[in-house]
């Protein structure tokens, strides 16, 4: 799972990574049809503020959707799947970011994921800066409006997820160029999870 | 908060009970304009199907607006709410109903209520096939496909929770006119709640 602060390139490189690996490439939130009329619910500012608990909620929900409609069927033929975002998607962002507390989030996403988890995490770091200036040349997200404060509380709250489960992440430097991130990710994908395609064949 | 399966008639008795406490009547899922949208997702039945964890999770997100937006404004400035329907028809029906384990579901409906709990509950209770020969003259739901056993897993599932924590719960039966019912539930509360309109103004 690619994960990162808007702007990171996680979606650009994720997609890179799933023509690598063969895998089937989807993004949170909106994988499903369901997703996508959720996250249809959540950009539209002109209704009222949804809550911040909301926000977690609907989150979840479209992450449970995307567990049970995509990545277990494609799991269990044998498929990998390379996701824009997941679980530590709602913890950075709805925990660290939003200021909901951490052990509480947590309960809920294993609800929505019921026990899937990722074989590797990779977090594409970069400072809130390069990613700021990135996203005022592209496509427009409801939390682009928050402001740099919001994203440094997201950037160190992955930080932190790091800290505290390095076995299941890869910190790569998104910073660089296009094709140098990508060959990072894949030497740390091979690295994690053995020479390919023989592991892609295993599962 | 009113509870019920569908056809108990908890939603005229809901409206009738806010009169006469000069409550704020409202009803879930669907009292905010998020809820109101993610009603309309759950009903189309166009889409895909829905996950039962989906379904618990957009549940919950729907409280989670509920309680930020209603519940808790009113309570703060002392005015009584009446909601037809809370936390306990997301465990009596996605637990008891559709299978979800009551543990791990009381986790996120307490997330989606940050500790707003009702003073009462009233359980009106009609055997099954009594609500669904009230529910065929009446318009359509969701679950209203569903078979008898169904709604008898939902009844039963109330009934437990009853069971599990007496003092939050009173049982009025349903099956009575309209006018008894009523009169049932407001000895109900005034006998829990206390004399009114004192208790109201309490608040």
């Amino acid at each position: 799972m690619l994960e990162g602060i808007d702007g990171s390139g996680k979606s650009t490189q994720a997609r890179l990574l799933a023509g690598f690996l063969d895998a089937v490439s989807t993004a949170e939130p909106g994988a499903t049809r369901l997703g996508s009329r959720l996250r249809e619910v959540l950009l539209d500012s002109a209704g009222e503020p949804v809550s911040v608990r909301s926000e977690a909620l609907l989150m979840a929900a479209d992450r449970a959707q995307h567990v049970e409609r995509v990545l277990i069927p494609n799991l269990r033929s044998g498929v990998w799947v390379v996701s824009d975002r997941f679980s530590a998607s709602t913890l950075a962002y709805q925990g660290y970011g939003r200021g909901l507390r951490i052990a509480e989030l947590t309960a809920v996403v294993r609800f929505a994921t019921c026990g899937v988890t990722p074989d590797l995490q990779i977090l594409l770091d970069v400072p809130v800066g390069v990613a700021r200036s990135r996203m005022e040349q592209t496509a427009t997200d409801r939390f682009e409006h928050l402001g740099a404060e919001f994203f440094t509380r997201v950037r160190d709250g992955y930080l932190a997820l790091v800290a505290a489960d390095p076995d299941r992440w890869q910190v790569v430097d998104g910073t660089e160029e296009v094709s140098v991130v990508e060959a990072r990710i894949r030497d740390a994908v091979v690295g994690r999870l053995g020479p390919l395609p023989e592991a892609a064949g295993s599962r």
